[in-house]
């Protein structure tokens, strides 16, 4: 019985093959964004996985649909995994923005699914860290936002050697396209043409944009040309205060291929540009509003970084640390005689907050010393009577090999917490 | 635009509405949940949210198909929403064992999907932690993961006073079967009567008991005589060792509905009777090598708890904390002069890993201080100008209304990390 094409199982370390995907990595990227999210005061929300259609067509359009696990419930309704989560957030905030205080910084980890044409490594689900702010209009939510970002990258142990944010504007690209072309419903098809302008044969760029009377010359020198608008500088400025000026760089050759950006976008990259793009976002003030029929008119801001590049960049930079149990202490028994009182020993340390193993069964004690090594336990704690007939415990230091006998109830204080 | 009927919301706190789903109190229970796992060395795993559908019917035959979330994917594959983990986990186990030593100790929180008839506050998903022991046959499993079900509601500040762990054996209701009816053939139809004995009319179970031969009376009667068999006395015994016994009681009422338990099985309920069972589990010798498809066979055993009748408990009992974003300071702007060696300040602390909120625009200082004591911030603090022209800080901690002036290099060590 094999899994479903484009689907990932996560195994603890070791894993049992290269191609495996390691529960430990995945949740050392969740713990790294949950911690970065919590520094900058962002609140952790989640929504269904599971939708109803209209919610994604809505925003997207009926075209998204081909790219969909979506299907009829037992209840007659047209339903989809979720995509994205930008559509389950708006509608979030339009039932309960009264109740939360502006802006409103959220962050939330949801695994998003798509139906990927099959190819090779091409999934179809990733986690996406989704971090919005919702009811700010100023420029300086964007600066807030895209720190957060770098931080989220940081946090892995990434540097500015390692990533860039490429930093451009919706703004800029329509006085540019308006400057250009009168006809404001063919905007978006200027997006698109700008958008893979990386990623296509220079002619058919060139020819998309013929279309709307502009020549690619002008829009790669705009491009080259790089000015910042004053939002931009503002952005920068922000930045720069906080000390963060190596990671971000105006590029308009960033533009986001949706629809729905309004203002400032953003990708971030690796370097060295051996990846697809790490994160993405910008602000989509029009998009609440949509969601919720008109009920709710908030600006929004946010981005979303995905758990499939980011791991791969983490390989690839060695930024992966060696995953095990995590073991303060694995309990040995030698004699079974001590079996009950090594057991009780065992709860007393697990109650305190210590991470034990042991062997659940009668096992030879080089086998179970072999066992803890394996583990990569801090210490082995062996129970023994003394000469006055009273319980002590033995406990071995597996990196330094020191060995020291301690009273009972000072065994948890000797085996640190934090390993 | 609504959700989907049965699906939840998971809102940071405070909450819009008492009927809202707390993002924080999720993440709560999910904390001390990997807590108690980590502290027995069992590792996290996840697998695919969407399976082939024949992963589940090979599991629990073809009507488990009218209770699922199943569709056909758009390249003709016949999937399911995961009902439960056990068959992904059976699924990767076989397809892994041989890299993991014995026993293997595994966990994971998958959400989980169920198409239920629609009845009020019925939910179609919910969390649900599963643990789970594999390639172990011996007894001293079963109290190893009996301990850590006791310990992950300990986690949560539940004592014996809250709940209790009902303790059965599949062995001993199969002897009992067996005395009286020859067909083993019916023997899942008289598991599923005693199943139903505690929630159904006893003339109903009398009569399915009757088409068996057996008599409701002497059903009745050997629940109440109770007495534990050698196995259960074994694992009872282990658990008194850890100090465990008044977590348990052997309790033949409990048998598990579903076919495929072997040995033990067990339910942990609140001891006022108030809710449904919290948990669920028992072992399982044959389903590996079912899903294996004859490959692999392992014993195995495990358990279930969901999230919505823990969070309910914990919500009766007094037990949930108050949350909130867990700041350790708000660093005020009274002066817009300051807002770039503000910006930098706030920085620093995030980067020394303090909880950091700000107003990200001019604010009337008053307001900041207001927003400062809703979010429960421990300290504001506010930049000033030394008499020398120096920049320090000033930190007043909000709960004893102490105040200070600090150097900045110093603000950090004085909002301790932990709050």
């Amino acid at each position: 019985m094999e899994r479903l094409p484009g689907f990932r199982d996560f195994f603890p370390e070791p894993l049992p093959n290269a191609e495996s995907w390691s529960a430990d990595l995945r949740n050392h990227i969740f713990d790294a964004w949950r911690s970065a999210a919590h520094r900058y005061g962002f609140r952790e929300y989640d929504g269904p996985p599971l939708e109803p259609l209209d919610l994604f067509t809505l925003k997207s359009g009926d075209e998204i649909v081909g790219q969909l696990f979506n299907f009829t419930d037992k209840g007659e309704r047209a339903v989809a995994m979720r995509p994205e989560m930008t559509p389950t957030l708006a509608r979030m905030i339009a039932a309960s923005e009264r109740t939360y205080k502006k802006p409103i910084k959220w962050f939330s980890i949801p695994q998003l699914f798509r139906y990927e044409k099959q190819q090779k490594g091409r999934l179809r689900e990733h986690f996406q860290l989704n971090a919005d702010i919702i009811g700010e209009a100023d420029i300086a939510a964007e600066a807030e936002l895209i720190s957060l970002l770098i931080d989220s990258l940081r946090a892995l142990g990434l540097t500015s050697e390692d990533f860039v944010i490429r930093l451009s504007s919706r703004n800029a690209w329509h006085s540019f396209f308006t400057d250009r072309c009168k006809d404001e419903s063919k905007a978006p098809d200027f997006y698109q043409a700008v958008d893979k302008l990386e990623r296509e044969q220079p002619d058919v760029t060139a020819q998309k944009l013929a279309l709307l009377g502009i020549a690619i010359e002008d829009v790669n020198q705009f491009i080259a040309a790089g000015a910042p608008t004053a939002e931009l500088q503002s952005v920068l400025d922000n930045l720069a205060a906080r000390g963060l000026s190596d990671f971000v760089r105006v590029d308009y050759g960033v533009i986001r291929g949706l629809a729905y950006y309004t203002g400032i976008v953003f990708e971030a990259f690796d370097k060295k540009g051996e990846f697809r793009a790490i994160a993405g976002g910008g602000r989509y003030n029009n998009l609440v509003k949509l969601i919720s029929g008109g009920k709710v008119d908030l600006p929004a801001l946010g981005f979303g970084m995905g758990d499939v590049v980011l791991a791969e960049l983490l390989k690839a930079r060695g930024l992966v640390p060696k995953f095990h149990a995590n073991l303060h202490a694995y309990v040995l028994i030698e004699d079974e005689s001590f079996r009950s009182d090594s057991l009780r020993l065992v709860q007393q340390l697990r109650d305190a907050g210590r991470a034990i193993e042991f062997s659940i069964t009668a096992t030879k004690s080089d086998r179970q010393f072999k066992r803890a090594i394996e583990l990569s336990a801090k210490f082995v704690v062996q129970l023994q009577k003394g000469a006055d007939g009273t319980l002590a415990a033995k406990l071995k230091n597996l990196k330094s090999r020191e060995e020291k006998i301690v009273a009972l109830a000072e065994v948890s204080s000797h085996l640190e917490s934090t390993i």
